[in-house]
């Protein structure tokens, strides 16, 4: 038998990628994924058409045209980051795996919040982190005995909660971080997908001696399918972050890289984006409509002002885990809350994705689901 | 100081790559890189449309039409790979970056060509890889003391000697690895710019009981810019690869995937292949033309039977990297041989790409290193 890394010791499949298999048939009704509804992608048609000499191979950091682009809006957002420190990602799943790789050694402690993103705690598990919990009211709670190398947060619409951290919290995150020398890494995936005023700041803006990396990611707002994100970081840790990037694909597809540069810089953008935000709040009002006709009694959840998820506690103590495996018998799929936990185990949570689901499938999916709980 | 990891203080700069900068400024005549010539690209404008679901997130694994098109070559060529054994990468650079997660621990043995890829040396390094030649005439010579885990070969063109391996090198390689339970990890980037007849049978294909990892490139076929690739895997590897492909970013681009796929069904696909070796062809032998002119005496080479490297031996163990650092006062640039050892070290070697430069360019790029041979 092939002798294989010790890492491969740790390397389970995706949960949710395992389901969404499943979710590619028709009968199924799946709120499993994170999947945008496809209403809402930039046209491929609109572009304007690539240059030939995008054929070749390119930079490792990215076209320069769209880092600085992008370099321009996160200085909007508070951020120090010239074009010089922007890294054109395939995917912000990407930054993720370069974080790890640059931090993470067997037994690094590594801070996330609970619950977090399932994909991040692969990865970070892959590389051996030891996880410590998070508390968003009290970030540097246990630091002065151990600090972790490196916080993980999504403070903008979470994955999987729907939760914005206030701006107190988020100044709060940045200063523990400046004071115990960890290194703050924030991702922001939902941060356009805003259903209602909401405080938006990176957490990273507040840093002020502490290493930071901030990504972001063009899947929610052009098309998935591109696989392109961003990472911007202090200066300390960019050169690195661009070898590593090197050394995992030499560079991101430039013809996806131009056809998001031709998205940013279209006179029309903004008010896409405005449809797109009202196609998902409406979306989302009539999921919590749903919720409220269907589980109404039986669980406990608040709508999020972002994002693509309802975070649904159910009440009286019920796995949810167990209510997946019923639910499946119906053609009913979700993600049950024990796969955010870093340290897994039964959850009564579980994670609704409603950008995906027409309102109709939307509909008899919860209602599936509330007869299911009410037969107990 | 932020705590890195271990792995960091391996992290250096791909020198091919920096150089690459220097190589952007129009003055300057470049053997450096790999970087095939532009006049080879498929059009962008030859592609049908692209459907508009291919903007969603995909599976992992990639477009089940391009995995079957693909396995199908596989086939032919006589590796064992149905088309669930078929994994879409980012560019082949990737299928490396998962093969060292796979496989490699700190201070685990990997057999390589010396001299070798030095993108690939770069990543199992990174991973902690401890280096052992591997000598083509005897692949198996101290496996019986100790084996490696995994063997990195590039026997078809090989980067950067040029060099082709015979059929019973390739099979000795192959129940080598058989007998000492060795993962084979066979790169083909090169395989179809071949402008003599040459062995180009796959390693992988005379493997019995031995793991193996398969890969090759689209980059010199269709364009590098796609960053399109893929690997085929024995059935004890492949899940994990999958796994760790998923977790590095994903899946890839699907508009790349489709792309790729419009290039191997079209109906004009050999001719086209045709013209692209004809091009090279005649590129390498006017560049073997120009060598005889300026370097004849000086240095010894063979021109390769394919692929896109002169692999040059100065005469009289004169430093390349030495010449190199006159040559760039001159605006000439190459990569010294020594980048490509595994132990590092001095060479006399040097690899030219002869793919790139226009032929006026190259015939003055080595009149220049001729002269300052000369000089001494």
């Amino acid at each position: 038998m092939a002798h294989l890394s010790l890492r491969t010791d740790d390397l389970h499949a995706s949960p949710v990628r395992d389901m969404l298999n499943v979710a590619m048939r028709p009968e199924v009704i799946s709120f499993a994924g994170g999947l945008p509804a496809a209403e809402t992608f930039a046209g491929l048609e609109a572009a304007s058409p690539a240059p030939r000499e995008l054929l070749q191979y390119g930079p490792t950091e990215g076209e320069p045209e769209l880092r600085a682009r992008i370099a321009e809006e996160l200085q909007d957002l508070g951020i120090d980051a010239p074009p010089e420190r922007v890294l054109v990602l395939s995917g912000s799943q990407q930054g993720i795996d370069l974080a790890a790789k640059l931090v993470v050694d067997r037994g690094a402690a590594v801070a996330v919040e609970e619950p977090a993103y399932l994909a991040a705690l692969q990865v970070f598990r892959f590389f051996g982190a030891q996880f410590f919990g998070l508390d968003r009211a009290d970030p540097a709670a246990g630091w002065d005995q151990a600090a972790p190398r490196l916080a993980y947060v999504t403070p903008t619409f979470q994955n999987p909660t729907g939760i914005c951290w206030t701006a107190p919290e988020r100044q709060a995150l940045a200063q523990a971080c400046d004071r115990h020398d960890v290194i703050l890494f924030e991702d922001d995936p939902y941060r356009d997908l805003a259903y209602a005023p909401s405080e938006r700041r990176p957490a990273v803006s507040w840093c002020e001696r502490a290493s930071w990396i901030y990504q972001g990611s063009f899947s929610k707002t052009v098309a998935p399918g591109l696989r392109l994100g961003f990472l911007a970081a202090s200066e300390d840790l960019f050169t690195y972050l661009v070898r590593l990037k090197q050394a995992a694909d030499l560079h991101t597809n430039r013809l996806s890289q131009w056809m998001v540069l031709q998205y940013l810089t279209a006179p029309d953008r903004a008010q896409r984006m405005g449809q797109v935000t009202a196609f998902y709040r409406e979306r989302r009002d009539s999921f919590d409509r749903a919720l409220q006709r269907h589980l109404g009694g039986l669980a406990d959840w608040a709508a999020p002002a972002g994002g693509l998820f309802f975070w649904v506690t159910l009440r009286g103590g019920i796995d949810a885990q167990a209510l997946l495996a019923r639910a499946l018998e119906r053609n009913v799929l979700f993600t049950p809350g024990g796969h955010f936990m870093a340290r897994g185990g039964a959850s009564s949570s579980m994670r609704l994705n409603f950008s995906l689901a027409a309102p109709e499938a939307a509909e008899r999916g919860l209602e599936i689901l509330g007869e299911l709980l009410r037969v107990g």
